[in-house]
């Protein structure tokens, strides 16, 4: 696809500087853009690239504007609409509709004839797709899963029995949704399996990454609310809500009937206890370990950067006599105290 | 199915109070039951829930028959109880004997006439599925790999070469059981494959959760004892042992030759270095750090919770003084001493 | 495969002690080696296994001569030395070239008569698959993927769309190579999708653990260099970069666009953010959390070891304590001054 200026200008809602005939092509960086190509400045570490760009034209904030020697587009929120006119110029592959001569799909199921359904699918009793949902190879939807319409399982996705997802719901290969919750009860030292009746229940456009997990509840649904985000081999534990359009980096752990507030983000490899709350808008960076409720939005943290090795060994040393520290210090303002006194 | 709480009573092997002709159909949490339901309590935090509850019947320790208003189950470990009435009222799907027409199946492997081979499967020379296994869409066993009786591979599940199953084992969509470890030898700068010929031998009524994967020895199995339950998304290194009904929750790492005892319980995000021992019924909370063997039983613990933001960067900062500071307070101790002998 | 150990000695480069014509057929462990294997001592916490060994040959450094009380190969790297003889007794499966007949290969894709394609695998239109490749059961090449010369994808492999793979690559099962990187930009509370438009390209004699995941990149391509080695479960993010011949340890998360040196170590279930630089030749010890760049060759830690629990949770009081305990020890510090001027 290709775009002019003045199109995009309007299709982004954004003002043009420059040259409205200019004819796009494509979206580059600063650094490796050329001629036909639209770039962006979103993140200010990359401002010194914009003066030497050979983009014809580039997203940025009006204070960059004097640095800027070639058409532009002014965005309030430039890296929104870079995704846009990314968008624009890279439309979504079109797919045949049908399905391939290889994939199973059981006679109870209803396939809509817009839907795809890849190779070596198989597709269950009672398992439901909608129109325009693409189904890539080697998915399995177990009895009466249910796929929205315009949904996207790129490939290798399973789905198991019950799960429902809503629309325009894109899920990466290797994710499962709705495996059996981690459930065990102690019968005198050894473990009891407990059923997982409940399911999971996915909202409109969620993205999910490639090898996450999202366990169906023990009794009741596992939720995952419209707009929710997850990177890649993320584990959602059974019975989780996530409230809608809150993002989570890679390699995040959320226990069991754990309840994630809407709009909150949380930083990779962060971990988060079972059996609590998570209030709105509540910010986790990286490698945060929430062991109980947090009911005030805000941004938290945990975590202990990295130290020459020689510095950490003495560090971690220090930290196991850190109460008896605490005790000698209360002894000494004692001691001085008394001093004081003599 | 259906019982009379009569029924459920004799089979859960606990007292009833009540009516033992009241018919149950199937469990619900306290909140949501309606009649037809039994519900449980096992966790002090929703006894707020009881006494409002609308269950036919509630399986609870004797303690809080009090607060009960409907009819009771007694039992000394609620939380067991109620998991077999999950399983008495919801018993395992069936499904039939016979490989699926899309299979692959080698003319050298034994699959069991009582077995199901699902769409989709590829099962290798030498590879044997024994009775009553159920191999969901899309499983591989490779050469020579064993599924035991009753085993049952949900979907997409890979079992690698010689790899060996117990009976009763559940494994989830993604596991892969017997990759070849991270064994790697350095040549000057380059890495060269250290060939990796052990297998993995998993025992009786094991279960693995989505996407975990188990690495198969470097010259010996890798092996997983009996009633050993492990969660989603969790790495066993090769030549790990697992000792009988340990369990693991999500998202933990396990270093190569790792020996780990029997009923350890191992929380969420955990890792364990490799080469060390960990002793029967040793129990670390989430997210802890093991970087050496533990000689005894007991409740051990590592991770830094969250603070907020702010004051987590004063932390990180003193942490790194930390030294410095003991040796202040040495200091300091010492001038005061001295203070007392002027 | 068996060999003498003249034969081995001259293949290995190694020095021999002993009989030339001793027959080897397999490897094994100081402590199960019987007749006919060779062993090795590469740890020294395995040396006492070493005077009682029924091996026919242990590989071993010179200083460990006088303790050996049966042939040697004298070698001065026997970690090395032992994954070659390994090599040399175990050589790989061969297979058989060809497409099964189960597997989907599109008209536009290039599969070169020696490769081997498995059962159910998918191959897109413009995908390319080299000269004796195996390709495994149940694997998936989107469109124009590229898999180079004597790869070998064991089992369920995602490559998704123009990914580029180098000669001698092995991949393990449940491998994602390619999935969109986790690119989203706020419209007003609502995450959009950020289109991800570069690819992955990975060099030469890398190696990619189970359930792997490497992201495509946003706008230019994700890379590894040759001879890098990935374990089990490890997050690359999009953009990555990791220079040649780095290993990376199970449960590792990168972040986004992330530049990682060449001859690098990872432990296990490190992570490090995005957007930063590691230089050539670091090393960071298991459960290291990198917020920042590293700019020096060296080795970094951070992460707190387990205590037992009470200890631990007296540690955690104490840290939140940490910044008020550094300004009371310097109040101590200040009034013992003023009390030498009194």
């Amino acid at each position: 696809m290709a775009y002019t200026l003045g199109e995009l200008s309007e299709r982004l809602g954004v003002k043009l500087r420059g040259d409205a005939g200019c004819r796009i092509e494509r979206v580059a960086t600063l650094q490796n853009a050329e001629s036909g190509c639209v770039s962006f400045l979103a993140n200010r570490r990359y401002q010194g690239f914009l003066r030497a760009t050979r983009a014809s034209a580039v997203i940025l904030a009006s204070e960059f504007l004097p640095q800027c020697n070639v058409n532009a587009l002014i965005s309030a929120n430039p890296y929104l609409s870079y995704a846009k006119a990314a968008a624009l110029l890279n439309p979504e592959r079109t797919f045949k509709p049908g399905v391939h001569p290889s994939a199973s799909v059981a006679k109870g199921a209803k396939v809509h004839p817009d839907a795809h359904i890849g190779p070596h699918c198989s597709v269950a009793h009672g398992a439901e797709i909608g129109a325009r949902a693409y189904v890539g190879p080697g998915c399995v939807l177990e009895e009466s899963a249910v796929l929205g319409e315009d949904g996207r399982l790129v490939a290798k996705v399973t789905l198991c029995k019950n799960v429902r997802v809503g629309k325009r719901v894109i899920l990466h290969p290797g994710v499962v949704i709705g495996a059996d919750g981690f459930g065990i009860a102690n019968d005198d030292g050894v473990w009891v399996k407990v059923p997982q009746l409940g399911s999971v229940v996915i909202g409109d456009d969620v993205e999910i990454g490639a090898n996450t997990t999202v366990d169906r509840g023990a009794l009741e649904d596992t939720v995952l609310e419209d707009g929710v985000k997850l990177d890649n081999l993320i584990q959602i534990g059974h019975n989780v809500q996530i409230g809608a359009h809150t993002a989570v980096a890679a390699c995040v752990a959320i226990g069991g009937s754990a309840r994630i507030g809407k709009r909150c983000t949380i930083g990779g490899a962060a971990s988060i206890a079972g059996h609590l709350e998570i209030a709105d808008d509540v910010h986790l960076t990286a490698t945060s370990a929430v062991p109980n409720s947090i009911k005030e939005a805000g941004v938290y943290s945990s975590g202990m950067p990295i130290q020459e090795n020689k510095a950490w060994r003495k560090s971690v040393i220090r930290m196991r006599q850190l109460d008896e520290m605490a005790r000698r210090l209360k002894a000494v303002e004692q001691r001085l105290k008394e001093l004081n006194h003599d």
